[in-house]
């Protein structure tokens, strides 16, 4: 008998939603291999023939397995926008109906009682989850502008240390600016990426400026407007985008605000745009960012707040014309916030791409009328566990890395924004524990997955770093001190990324672990005729790959997507410990 | 081995959300008898101690079960808003840790797996649901006003039939209007009804009215302006509410917007509020109500239509000081829309309670930003389906009035407009098959759970009808006509309603199915140191309850709650066949 009680699907959800205005997706989950096929029962509310409601009846997919579960797919266009459906879940033994009310049996009276059936009432465009669609193909290069080149050497802190002297401590300055970036605008086009995240400009006591002071100047260190404006400028004229760092949780305690509280206490004015529970404002008597007294916690649900909030957004937008915001701690402000954050950016500009810095599963801030995307550390942490840790098996990382694509719709999944390090992790080369070669196994893992991906500066060149601060060290930029084979590979990488991306951001995946230790793993990604198929060896031995066993169509050239050399059906490959190889194979055109 | 694949918690939702803006209600489901015991791990995710996470651990309680699941429950305050948890689940055999990513050991290295937690990033009050006080105190008293009283013969139409002459028809007019509704406004009182919720009043061709041809008018079959603001004023002064209904997912197609449509084509300016596929408009090239050309459907993403409807929405209650709006097919409009409803209905008068007239599970549209309730029909249907139809056993009942429950969260349960017929449906003592007896143990028993219950008029005086029209009868006013005996009954279930409100609304509630065959139910509902226990007696004989045998601690007075006699530790009650009764214990004062 299945297994009833682990049979789940969760109406207005991302198990049925919306996928373009038009199109509605459908999810539904089993027990692992319990259900041998299901049906999906729908029609329109309305549509009566002869008494009798009017149902189609289509087979769902078998799309993805984690380790306790199947998950099923199917899409309908329903013609009058309106929907009404049910599941028809069979085994050898057995069909059920599973309905609003759960699992019934399935016969007449169960497919004629109406209120058994979940509903989908309307397909709106308006309740559609839409990002800009340039956030689709974008290849993001993170940049932690203290860190990354020092331009002008006039603007650095007195207090500046030479240029990568030494590993940075939590209070260290370099000197690190704008002009350096925009130094370095054809280092960074040539790398391939097309858009730019720089953590907080604005004006801050610290090295990273997330305790900002003022969020309408550039830090001095940093530059002024107009260095900025000459910044995003070359980035547009190149194509390339510019993402802003928003610090809105929390501001700091050097900005004229949280001065005015602390002298002036319960009669400041801007007493309400805390959390504070007593006077005289201490250590610890107000909400802080965890508990760092330099962090006072804003009041978002203050309207004075809210408006001085939604200015700075707004400013930047229409004064400089950036393409993108990056919320920091956006988990920990309220919804009521983000959404009219939402709503005045995209009436200011309505491609702009709003990313929110979220470590866990973020559903309610990605329906569609807040995020376009978070910091995707769910969806790589697993990745990282089995490549860099090796603390998992392949398959449970790929069942996780399933797991949280079935949390999502897709065109979420289609616009996230997947880093595998950042200014607040240790970096992918030193977590590989400096195995250069799984960290490139592993960017060319997540680099195959749906998302938008991100490296952090320095990646390319095989920057290593623990965590912070050490992950935030000055980049190297003298030839010699590169590692220009890293820097190669990244090209070829973000290059056929850009070339392959519309398959690899709407192509299905298919996981085949070829082996029961798990050490050699394969996967497809695969749009219409095309498929790439990707094989990455993380065991001690060569492993052979015999093209004939993998049943590719003869009509469709196959052919070796690194170096592009065509390849015979009858070839077998060898891919070395370590290494990975991507099989093409697409009809000629 | 427990039934991994069906543990389920899903964050983020009614499984997990603020309560009060301070206490977060949490919940999990497992299969049904698997887990004996079930602990909640919770902590602030930025609390340390000797570098490691501080964790807190409590029980979590059974709190409701459905045929495969069982439901936990647990609620914390967390001291810094902020809380990361997850579960221990546990049988005889083992302890396994439920988090993030599903399934783990139970061991140090899992426990101290940060990312493996759940998260409720912070509390804000800003994203509690929250409802008007006053709604949870109301019994609502649903109006038909063609069909209720006719206090102006002057006002009815030239083709209106003598009062009560005949069964209506579909098309039929018997002259109801507002004066009638003021004259029997001591009878509604004296019934005791609170709230009263007209089906719509503004100007329309139909006698239900619900294909609208002035938004601003009220019909002049039913009265004006004046009567209007006299009706509301005369329940106010009473300490009653009143609720219209805003049919805003169409319009009727004799309004001057589709008639200027009809006239222009492609050149109305009108064009643009609805959802035209072609013109000249013909009977189905637009978007209808179901498929009803009567019944163009607005097109709510259109600022100008969501402008006119706001306007709408607002002048009633600025110029009429009305309580509540009820919701005409809200579920086929677009959330964006109603989400925009809320904020301006909200800020023009904050206790307005909103109802959407939704016939399935409403979870997107009760988060707190849209609807305080819906026509609460999935909730009574198990309760009709076993009392009046007598198609499931109690069980099957209890089961699914429980999944119902579990499903939403509680201060969303406590508001929720719980109806057992309406003017879309057969009438309740027809649904009986004129069994009056279960007619009364079915109010009794809906008026026995959480939410605020509505009558549909007539339903004291025992006025039957099948579906639409049939169940828009005129009301009975000659006394001799009228059942007194349920007049009385309905007097006196209303009265107890009022009087054990809280308790009724908070309390928590128990089930006991006394037998095998579930012909006699029995549960409690408690909150603190007071209990009402129900029985129900669907059975043919007569059926005792020894009162000792329910181990009510001695120091509790017990009484017959309908009757507020004293009742003994030692009594025997019966409950005789289609009887329900009502013992309450409760420690003296």
């Amino acid at each position: 008998m299945m297994e009833y009680a682990a049979i789940h699907h969760q109406p207005f959800s991302s198990d049925a939603y919306s996928y373009d205005g038009r199109t509605v997706h459908i999810k539904i989950r089993t027990k692992k291999g319990d259900a041998d096929h299901i049906r999906f029962i729908w029609g329109d509310p309305y549509e009566y023939n002869g008494g009798r409601w009017s149902a189609n009846e289509q087979p769902m997919r078998k799309i993805a397995a984690t380790d306790m579960h199947d998950y099923w797919f199917a899409e309908v266009v329903p013609p009058f926008r309106r929907l009404q459906y049910a599941f028809v879940v069979s085994d050898r033994h057995e069909d059920i109906f599973f309905g609003s009310s759960g699992v019934c049996p399935y016969n007449e009276k169960t497919l004629e009682t109406i209120h058994y059936y979940f509903k989908f009432p309307f397909v709106h465009e308006a309740d559609t989850f839409q990002a800009p669609q340039w956030a689709k193909s974008t290849v993001w290069y993170q940049i932690f502008p203290e860190r990354f080149a020092n331009g002008r050497e006039d603007l650095s802190p007195e207090n500046a240390l030479p240029w990568g002297s030494k590993d940075p401590d939590v209070n260290d300055f370099f000197g690190g600016d704008l002009q350096g970036i925009i130094d370095k605008l054809d280092y960074l086009e040539d790398l391939g990426v097309n858009g730019i995240y720089l953590t907080p400009i604005f004006s801050a006591p610290s090295n990273h400026k997330y305790d900002t002071l003022d969020y309408y100047s550039i830090d001095p260190h940093f530059g002024d407007p107009e260095l900025f404006r000459t910044l995003v400028s070359q980035l547009h004229q190149r194509g390339m985008r510019m993402m802003l760092d928003a610090v809105f949780n929390h501001i700091g305690s050097a900005s004229p605000q949280w001065q005015d509280v602390v002298k002036n206490g319960a009669q400041s004015r801007y007493k309400d745009w805390f959390h504070i529970h007593s006077f005289p404002v201490k250590e610890d008597n107000y909400d802080r960012f965890a508990f760092t007294p330099d962090m006072p916690k804003l009041n978002t649900a203050n309207p004075e707040v809210q408006r001085y909030l939604l200015d700075i957004a707004l400013y930047w937008i229409r004064e400089f014309d950036i393409d993108g915001w990056r919320l920091d701690v956006a988990n920990e402000v309220d919804h009521v916030f983000w959404k009219t954050f939402r709503q005045a950016v995209s009436a200011e500009k309505p491609d702009v791409y709003i990313v929110g810095e979220i470590w866990h599963s973020a559903e309610p801030w990605l329906r569609g009328d807040e995020f376009h995307a978070v910091m995707n550390y769910p969806f790589t942490e697993p990745m990282i566990e089995y490549f860099a840790d090796g603390t998992i098996p392949a398959s449970r990382m790929a069942h996780r890395v399933n797991a949280h694509l079935m949390n999502g719709m897709k065109q979420v999944n289609e616009v996230m924004f997947n880093v595998l390090d950042s200014h607040d992790t240790k970096r992918l080369l030193t977590r590989c524990r400096n195995d250069e070669k799984k960290a490139r196994a592993l960017l060319a893992f997540m680099f195959a997955q749906i998302g938008s991906p991100c490296i952090y500066y320095g990646t390319e060149i095989g920057l290593d770093g623990e965590n912070d601060p050490l992950c935030r060290k000055c980049m190297v930029w003298e030839k010699e001190k590169q590692n220009q084979d890293m820097l190669r590979f990244m090209k070829r990488l973000i290059a056929l990324r850009k070339q392959e991306n519309t398959l690899l951001t709407e192509g299905h995946l298919e996981w085949n672990l070829l082996d029961d230790q798990n050490h050699f793993i394969r996967f497809s990604r695969t749009l219409e005729e095309k498929t790439l198929i990707y094989f990455f060896n993380q065991g001690d031995a060569a492993r052979h790959v015999s093209l004939r066993d993998l049943d590719i169509e003869r009509n469709k050239k196959i052919y070796d997507v690194w170096t592009d050399q065509p390849l015979h059906h009858h070839d077998v490959i060898a891919v070395q410990p370590g290494e990975f190889f991507i099989l093409g194979a697409a009809v000629p055109v």
